[in-house]
């Protein structure tokens, strides 16, 4: 057994190519407890430095899933599409798109995690709805997505085990931010969930997990080709988190966010990224549609109401009030409002969403370690974006929070996040590349 | 604390070259316990795959050799030179070349170590002559040294501890044959023994610990180059173990063989290698001499019985029976006697090493495993050596053995690792290269 795992550190320590069953055997090995961490560390560094190909990574995510449950949703009518985001500052599309592809007849099935250092969490934006149940069973899953269209729920300890137990030795070893491991980490949960295909957003930039461009289409490349090998039908874009997504950054403000944005009244940053997966979504679910039809669909789904109709109807079904999409104040506040005042006149030139991020756990609206309280009344509502034009003294960001002692540190990081030139400049691209089996194609709209 | 780690195995792993400080951070954590054994594991791989400069390898030995005790020999008059062989099958150098030295004024203090796998052990070697104790004080080191002009003794626990505790990881996780490792581990034990100067023997080919010739040149300088950063003069010589060294393999054999040497009687291969390190160790000393001189002073010193004498007193210092010098019967010996007989007529083109020292192992010459007990009389007597013409039937190797069970098998192994050719064969260049500090040189002599 030791000489067995001796033998595949050092080929993979030599750049070679390991056999699925010598993957297999680490996997199955280190989950049952028979091969200690420091060989799977040394293993995991080989990994992160030699890399892994296209068969490799396929097996390694097919033998991940197959360390735990599946959830299937065998039974459920239609097409079911997952969507997943690499996450970001801002990001409530989940909550725009699930309801308008629902809408379109396509079901939305997600498995979600909570917000750790400058990212938000889809988990504590929706525990921000009074009542809101975010443990669900497979069963109730299922009825969910049955009964409304959508469902969104956490991860159990079942799904993926073997990702935990690595996750955490990775994070201890230096060898998380590695390509092959986060994409099959990541696929292996998305391909626990039955879906008929998954459409992924890769974020790109400051904000983002991946701060470089090039490595996020890689990222993403990586995950469709894996999709594929596992007969999924995947389909990816890399979006820009430059700049926050979106007016509004924190728990309760994010969900408001979402509901206007179901109003018809979404910020265009928020609905150009909604449209662009959804149409995607579309494409995975097999119903082609040029995009501009299926930009035609989702306004119609909003202007009936429909779309807004199902997020009632998923919130109710979760347990939570529906109430909220008509009295905000039904959703917990921050008892102090302050305001950022731009410093100068100019244009905004940039607005550094990972500054962003941070200077949201310093009011609450998101957590530093995994153990702390979210104060969920918390966050920024900004009322410029990048490529705005400002003049001296106007009101640039509304700072909600509970910690006044915060207010100057805050108003710091924003000041410094917040970057005001003299010349004009233009608004940013937020949909970058599109990512399908044939490759990667600049986005087309 | 986990935080400065994670930095440190990200730099590593990133390519960076790292501080003194960092270094020393790792190694003093694990030696302490503060650093878990997966965090130095994923560093160890890091360190493996981008390797280390000459800067980093010299505080890395500095940094393990500061982990332990050091042997002052502040007192014992004269120049000082430690030998180092990187081992093989047949090695019995020191056990020639140190009586030499002595006899030439030069003391040779040495710590050896025993033998494991298909390589033979200096400490095994002379525990087969009766009495022998080769644990000493650090005190009763010194005397020894003083008064006989030699000494070999085992390392004890308190030398290079941090070694101990990293060569165990490192052999649990394909780290093991990593050049600037393997190079820090030998040389921060060098350095722990307060010589005026060292002289490595890197071994080459098939019994060698490095078989490739370019790797080994690579070793030598680097380990010259960490002696030289450490004020200590360092020369190397890259030597060849593509076949046994000398005729005798095995701990009693080979202790009868270095007697013969030192009586005058020594197999030319083995005469080679005696007088190349002999003579570096004179530069070494600052005894500069023309390389002929050099063998002249060496002859002289066999020839008037002062070398052996050297010998008979260090045996008698370490509490072993001198008497053996001139009584070969007072060593032990193995019971049974079978010969090899050439299965040809031609010239022996190759002795496989790596082979031979294998099928040591099956008569108990050798270990497999750290805990396995040594035989010390068993062993093979070759009469014929590379390049030599023979006849079929001829007498080529005499084994002797305890284990007739195994002597089918032991027959079988020769008999693959003996090539018989039909051509004439060169006798094979002992001595291939000089490492000085200005570089590397083709052996001139």
């Amino acid at each position: 057994m030791a000489n067995g795992m001796y033998e595949i550190i050092s080929r993979k320590r030599d750049g070679l190519e390991l056999e699925r069953e010598e993957i297999a055997f680490v996997i199955s090995g280190y989950v049952k407890g028979d091969i200690p961490d420091y060989q799977v560390a040394a293993w995991l560094m080989a990994v992160y430095i030699r890399g892994m190909n296209g068969r490799e990574l396929a097996d390694l995510t097919a033998i991940m899933l197959d360390s735990g449950d599946r959830i299937s949703l065998d039974g459920v009518p239609g097409k079911k599409i997952d969507k997943h985001s690499t996450g970001g500052v801002g990001d409530k599309i989940s909550f725009v798109v699930a309801p308008l592809l629902a809408a379109c007849g396509v079901r939305v099935p997600m498995l979600s995690g909570r917000g750790l250092g400058h990212t938000g969490g889809t988990l504590d934006k929706l525990e921000a709805i009074p009542g809101m149940n975010v443990f669900l069973t497979p069963e109730k899953f299922r009825d969910t997505l049955a009964a409304t269209g959508m469902v969104i729920c956490g991860q159990t300890e079942n799904i993926v085990p073997a990702d935990r137990k690595i996750y955490a030795l990775r994070d201890a070893t230096a060898t998380v931010s590695c390509l092959p491991l986060i994409a099959s980490s990541i696929m292996s949960k998305k391909l626990a969930l039955g879906s008929d295909g998954i459409v992924l957003d890769v974020k790109t930039g400051s904000g983002a997990f991946m701060k470089d461009e090039q490595d996020s289409i890689l990222l993403c490349q990586t995950m469709v080709a894996i999709g594929a090998k596992s007969g999924r039908p995947t389909l990816g874009i890399i979006s820009s988190m430059d700049q926050p997504l979106g007016r509004a950054v924190g728990n309760s403000l994010e969900i408001i966010e979402s509901i206007e944005a179901l109003k018809g009244r979404g910020p265009d940053d928020v609905m150009q990224v909604t449209y662009a997966l959804g149409w995607c979504m579309l494409q995975a679910a097999g119903k082609t549609a040029a995009y501009a039809r299926a930009v035609g669909m989702f306004q119609e789904a909003i202007a009936s109401g429909r779309a807004l109709g199902v997020f009632r109807s998923f919130i109710a079904a979760q347990g939570g009030d529906p109430r909220v999409c008509d009295d905000y104040s039904l959703l917990p506040a921050a008892r102090q409002q302050t305001e950022f005042l731009a410093p100068s006149s100019g244009h905004i030139a940039r607005i550094d969403s990972y500054a962003v991020g941070m200077a949201a756990i310093d009011i609450g609206a998101g957590r530093r370690k995994k153990e702390d309280a979210v104060a969920y009344g918390s966050g920024f509502v900004f009322h410029a974006n990048v490529g705005d034009k400002i003049r001296k003294g106007q009101k640039l960001v509304t700072v909600h929070s509970d910690r006044p002692e915060q207010t100057p540190a805050v108003q710091e990081r924003l000041g410094k996040a917040i970057q005001i030139g003299p010349r004009p400049v233009d608004r940013p691209k937020m949909v970058l590349h599109l990512v399908d089996k044939d490759g990667v194609h600049p986005w087309p709209y």
